[in-house]
């Protein structure tokens, strides 16, 4: 247990099977989401509690946190992590609040008579989900709470399962009330997400949903999307390329290596060289560092799904970087730069020997809820745009209108849309008779 | 059958149950898109054909449109429809244009010595759907291309249901030539949607894809979004809310609401006003108007689903703008540029009295592939970065890494991942030892 696989120069024809992905996701999850949808649509509260009770093995008498239970939390968080909350915040904020988009954009005025733009409005009720289980994620808080504030979202919710004594872990109910979160639930897996879509007596309804989870919240996000509900990512186990050159540090590799794959059993790591010496020594490195790892079984079911590949050339390294489209990418290399227009599809790439992933997972300001499973291919990782939408508008004069006329005409005919063409017609003709 | 009805002053609380949409999806589009896919994925190009013949009527031996069928396209259609394509197209891009965002953007330097960016890239492959059925929309041909081609994608692909004759309408594969795409495929309906998520011999597997259609074609998109495929958008039935006040012509808003209505029988329109008057007036004019209309019967249907509201104040009006979320909205009014920002929920705005929602469908440069079902709460219409994803990066230096690393180390022990607190130690013991 716990070895990675080490693959020399492996043909092209093999490059499919050696980054493929764990398969998730098996077909009872969506019976599962349908029923526990339906009765949380049809029960409310106390579907929700039902479930918890259930899942979580806890029974509340009510699903949102209470003001007290936010005051014993202030007292609970040691200075020395407030102190460290808030500086990761500080950096999220500056580094999000760039991404704020202008609130007009994009004007275009036609010189015949017409103008059109965008503009950026917030999306109005939020649902954050935080993940319970082995680590209590309010990292993950932060990283949404802090960029839906920025967008402007007026109402922040947060569901996030209770432990086995009823409560929520403190740091948590911290980040939350630091960032702004307008109210928290404890309520998670399925049923959190389908009391976010339907509205329950406590959980607000939301327009979008936001956050990580397992297999079965993911199931839920999909579903819930099909409601009128929209969703933030499909997200998947955690995933990391390395690429290492001959001036990387094996015991940084290695450190980074693990602590992707503490993860989860299901997370996935690679390392990508051209030194056919490093692995090895990376492989030494992991097994001296994971014996002093609390996680270390979890590390190991990881680990023994991992690959170090040694391919013979930087265009390669390259191919297989855009083949497999990693939710996270480190250029553990001494020319970082080079490489980073040619990297075509990631969630969030560090450059260089002191750029470890966690500092983006934690404290940099880069958002750490990004696109797994090859989704990197064409999703962003969140942002403040995630929490906004964009209107179109657009103004036409009596001019511009007999300008574009013809070609509507001609159109709307072509395409068999009388209706559409008239709705042009009536204009122009009345703006010529008045003329 | 074509009357709307008329409410007045409706209380709040009959509101929901008033801008109620058409409900959509029985259960078994899942198990047919399933079946679909399995076989589409299993066989690839035999299966496309195969529910091509059973679906559409026709037997093909290839999927793919030859350059002789462009050719023959080119020749069918007309000068006039030409020039009017090339000038919608033009505004389109001219507008879309604005849109592209920086190659690199949202830099932030940290005096500590870190700097984190983000640079947007092209979705590589992306697939276009255009519906078949009663209407030929090469104009969302425009809508879908034009943008992909100026967000720099590699690779445009167009599917699009044949006609009983094997043939695709001239003017889509006109349009498709003249705005990029890079191969039409002959193929609708859930198995052009499985096509592109697996690909087949003919047709390439791609990374999103976009583009209205039928509730199958829908749920083989939410299917497609579970296989590791992005999506635009949940499309759902057209729908138009016209605002209006005692400025606005009746024969132009029965002009606009019949222009939606003529979409499909489950669009949906809504006239909102304050003039108990204008319904009936509108009314008469429908009627009037409907007579000639060949698509006559689509838009009594949908017109018996519709409903005019008279209300009693504009922020009553506002409040069931924002409460309904339109996909487009009509400003009837003589003050347009007073309700702008009052609107907090919709896909496209059309100001004024000479702004018709069909300006923005074909020729004003605005994207007509928006949110319907309400999802313009928290979803934006299609735009250049619909092509696009962010990708973030971040440059830590040793010294910016020691001024983080307290916080990170902190953090991730409180969270339980050691390994990822050991990822910034093992660094910062090495820069302090060689300092």
């Amino acid at each position: 247990m716990g070895k990675i696989t080490i693959v020399n120069y492996p043909p092209r024809d093999a490059w499919e099977e050696l980054l493929r992905r764990p398969e998730g996701r098996g077909e009872n999850l969506e019976k599962v989401c349908e029923a526990i949808f339906e009765e949380v649509r049809r029960e409310g509260d106390a579907a929700a509690l039902k479930y918890t009770w259930h899942f979580d093995r806890v029974r509340l008498d009510r699903l949102d946190v209470t003001e007290e239970e936010f005051e014993v939390a202030d007292q609970a968080v040691s200075p020395a992590l407030k102190e460290a909350i808030l500086l990761a915040k500080g950096n999220i904020e500056a580094f999000h609040a760039l991404q704020r988009p202008a609130r007009r954009a994009c004007e275009r005025e036609d010189a015949h008579g017409f103008r059109c733009w965008q503009e950026a409005r917030p999306i109005e009720r939020v649902g954050l989900y935080v993940p319970g289980g082995s680590a209590p994620l309010f990292s993950t808080v932060l990283m949404l709470a802090v960029p839906a504030r920025l967008a402007g979202c007026a109402e922040i919710g947060l569901c996030t399962p209770p432990g086995r004594d009823g409560k929520v872990h403190p740091a948590i109910l911290w980040s939350a009330r630091a960032c702004g979160v307008t109210r928290v639930f404890k309520l998670g897996g399925v049923q959190a997400i389908a009391a976010m879509t339907f509205g329950t007596g406590s959980v607000g309804r939301v327009d979008k949903i936001f956050g990580p989870g397992n297999p079965f919240v993911t199931a839920a996000k999909q579903r819930a999307s099909t409601l009128g509900v929209a969703i933030d990512l499909p997200a998947g186990p955690s995933e990391l390329m390395v690429v290492a050159d001959e001036t990387a540090d094996p015991r940084f590799v290695a450190a980074d290596l693990l602590s992707q794959a503490e993860h989860g059993p299901d997370s996935q790591v690679f390392l990508v060289t051209r030194e056919e010496e490093l692995p090895a020594r990376v492989e030494a490195e992991v097994e001296r560092q994971l014996r002093a790892l609390p996680r270390r079984e979890v590390a190991e079911q990881a680990l023994a799904a991992s690959t170090c590949v040694v391919l013979r050339t930087r265009e390669e390294c390259v191919e297989m970087i855009n083949r497999y489209a990693p939710e996270h990418l480190m250029l553990s290399v001494s020319d970082p730069a080079a490489w980073v227009p040619l990297v075509r599809h990631a969630g969030s790439v560090f450059l260089g020997h002191y750029s470890p992933e966690s500092a983006g997972d934690y404290a940099s300001g880069t958002n750490h809820t990004l696109p797994t499973g090859g989704y990197a291919r064409a999703c962003s990782g969140v942002s403040v745009e995630s929490f906004m939408k964009r209107i179109s508008f657009q103004e036409i004069s009596p001019r511009g209108l007999a300008y574009l006329a013809p070609a509507i005409e001609v159109m709307a005919e072509n395409e068999g849309l009388i209706a559409h063409r008239n709705a042009v017609r009536a204009r122009v003709n009345r703006s010529l008779t008045e003329e």
